[in-house]
């Protein structure tokens, strides 16, 4: 049985369990909660960048980030479902979730300029910049919402919009209706999307 | 032709062009430089996110980020020469590609607190939040450096160190001559390395 440390707010980690569930491995991982801000949690000796989620296979290997745990996964179910294995598709679906990822990371630091410095530290500028990342991606993803059969790009978006809707209340649905309507129609697709709806 | 947008101080960038020059790629692409604080930059069109390394193919295709730019690199010089094609080892190795990314990754953010915000916004907590992340990765490696044929965990490794070695003088080096001695042979090997020094 291979061991996810996740958290139930971490996009990251849902990436990992609904790329599982796709691949029809939802049961050979059992998901262990991980603190990110317990200093007694056993996550830095499994990643030392102590950030989630880290797949810890059989034989002990700790592997992570989500982009190699999804593309691990993706091996063992037969290789080339949620990843192109070859072609221009390759590069593109990659560049895609990169860009999913890279919305993540903006709004992770968005939310952790108030989780990890008082509010005499906040820098507007800082979360200005972060908001305009996201504002860029979301404009690039409405344009051109990824298409065909799902792939890392549609559970990295997927993912990337969850978050926003967890943390900023879903303020980006009122200006992207194309991607309210992507959204919806993937989670309609993928029920392991509602499955592992982010909660604090 | 195709084009690197990038900077000289870029870890992320070098990774990308060194990766390029181990491949016999050099000279396939020309390096144009990216300000990714110029708000007139082309940047944020190629990437949304405003981050460099971005790789434009003759077709317009953008890629990026460094990782996935590699492994593009490394598909068209024919496959499995910078991250092994299949097995255990592709996993090992693109796991600790990814903890010297994340090395980076801390490193940039302490780099950024002083960048973008004034001193009295400065947040020492934050700042030695990430410089945890970057002492505890030190000492995984230092107990077990990238070994064998050249891959892109070491020039992950190698990228990693050299912007600690830019920005923090190489405070590092005192505590790790393990890995000291890793850089000194690393560099030996791959003429790439020097040449693609970090500067501002």
């Amino acid at each position: 049985m291979m061991i996810l440390r996740s958290a139930p707010a971490s996009p990251f980690g849902r990436k990992a369990k609904i790329a599982a569930d796709l691949l029809g491995l939802h049961d050979a991982i059992e998901v262990v909660f991980a603190d990110t801000n317990d200093p007694n949690d056993s996550l830095p000796t499994q990643n030392p960048l102590g950030k989630i989620p880290v797949l810890i296979l059989d034989d002990g290997s700790k592997l992570y980030d989500s982009r190699v745990i999804v593309e691990y996964l993706d091996a063992l179910a037969g290789g080339g479902r949620l990843i192109p294995s070859a072609s221009a598709a390759r590069w593109r679906v990659l560049s895609a979730a990169a860009l999913a990822d890279g919305m993540n990371d903006a709004a992770l630091l968005i939310i952790y300029e108030k989780r990890f410095r008082p509010a005499e530290l906040w820098s507007q500028a800082w979360m200005e910049r972060q908001a305009q990342k996201i504002t860029r991606a979301l404009a690039v993803f409405a344009a051109a919402p990824p298409a065909g059969i799902r792939d890392i790009s549609h559970i990295g978006l997927a993912c990337a919009l969850g978050y926003l809707d967890l943390r900023f209340a879903g303020a980006w649905r009122g200006e992207y209706p194309a991607l309210v309507a992507w959204l919806d129609a993937f989670a309609a697709d993928v029920p392991a999307f509602e499955a592992t709806r982010l909660k604090d």
